[in-house]
């Protein structure tokens, strides 16, 4: 239950986590955020879309990138600053996200951790890519 | 079912949405992107933290934000570029979240629309607040 | 898994289901409708309306009607025809509903069954009350 | 957050809202209704019916257009007093629902207005029709 300290956490240190994002998920993140942009329920309109189908909303992405922040690398008690994330190929109902972090810069005085982040699909592209800040938890 | 283009906004325009955060928001939000950090899902373990409780995941917070954008300003037809947040303020279960988009700046030659974003619970507190650059539906 | 034929219904012949409902009921059925009516899902908005609070919507009602004839009488292989729905009073979180359908009319010949139908609170008072038309599975 | 009051609102006016029907719908609600009758979520009973395939509830239509009430047309502050709902066709899985009101009688004096409702879906077949009576919020 208890994630990594800034001295157990490595330059270049990464970890990871994959979803095959499926239409409940689709469906249950537009549920809870109120986003029923048409692009991802409405599957005649989003055909007519230059995605040609429903996409999944661009910040699953994001959710995916902080669960392995928040459960893996630095993991439970870590404090979540900031984030960024640019959107780069659309995420479809029945792709395989793999979320990614890596240690870009450790900041021991002011016990801050600057992370890479990018989402990938079965196909290698790059879907999403950015930056996280974090503060490990303290030991 | 069309949102606006960049003909059709503004400076300074904004939108927004509110929801009162809910028990079943945080754990739905978990199994989507299986955010399981024990602060948002382990009441015993979050009471011991320096948050006194469990949490909502901030990238929630981006979902609202997504909402706006996605379903009022610009609204359906623009695509998202990027976005940036920086977390504020731990969002509880029972706030009261408005998120609220206000266009910051207005790039008609590249169709681009820059929106300064925040999160706001019911004490008027920012919780969340960054940036998010779209590329309206063209005409 | 066989529901009642019309020769098994006999006039005044009642069927119940109760339950109490929960935020996630109100939760979950904004998130599968749409409905983000503030009245449901904004606690200080609601809390300035006559309602006093969040309320469910009106049609998880007519849910717990259509439980009732789908799954107890006439059960599985009836067709529902029409229904119609007055809403007397609010339903709250955590209020529990009692939803009852009672034969009001057989019309052998065209294999028909009228129901009146309401659904009660804890305090028994109707918060809902109609009529509902349906053809019971043929022998 | 503020819906229309009678004096905004004109004959013949429409709204609407569309959704493609998920099997994640479909099974979400029956969880919160508790209507499990086998057509809706035992597909090889479901396809010896003559449906030939599990439907969704009809009731979710009803869902729609109170959607398109509750957030369009009157929209928030609006108090629905009835409604009524004919079931002319199945609603399967993976169909796209539109859910049409448009006003047919505004009676000023007693601040309520009539709507007729239909749900539609991707083959403009009319799937379920009827009438809702509400009144709007007051100036």
């Amino acid at each position: 239950m208890n994630g990594l300290t800034i001295h157990d956490i490595t330059p270049g240190q990464s970890a990871s986590f994959t979803k095959t994002v499926s239409e409940y998920d689709v469906y249950a993140f537009a549920g809870i955020t109120g986003d029923f942009n048409p692009v991802h329920i409405n599957a005649p309109y989003a055909e007519g879309t230059m995605f040609e189908g429903r996409i999944a909303h661009g910040i699953l992405c994001a959710g995916f990138i902080s669960t392995v922040l928040g459960t893996h690398v630095p993991g439970p008690g870590a404090i979540y600053i900031s984030q960024s994330l640019a959107f780069k190929k659309p995420v479809r109902i029945g792709d395989t996200i793999t979320a990614v972090v890596e240690v870009a810069e450790i900041i021991v005085e002011r016990n801050r951790v600057r992370f890479n982040t990018r989402c990938v699909n079965q196909h290698n592209d790059i879907v999403a890519e950015g930056e996280s800040l974090l503060m490990p938890r303290r030991a």
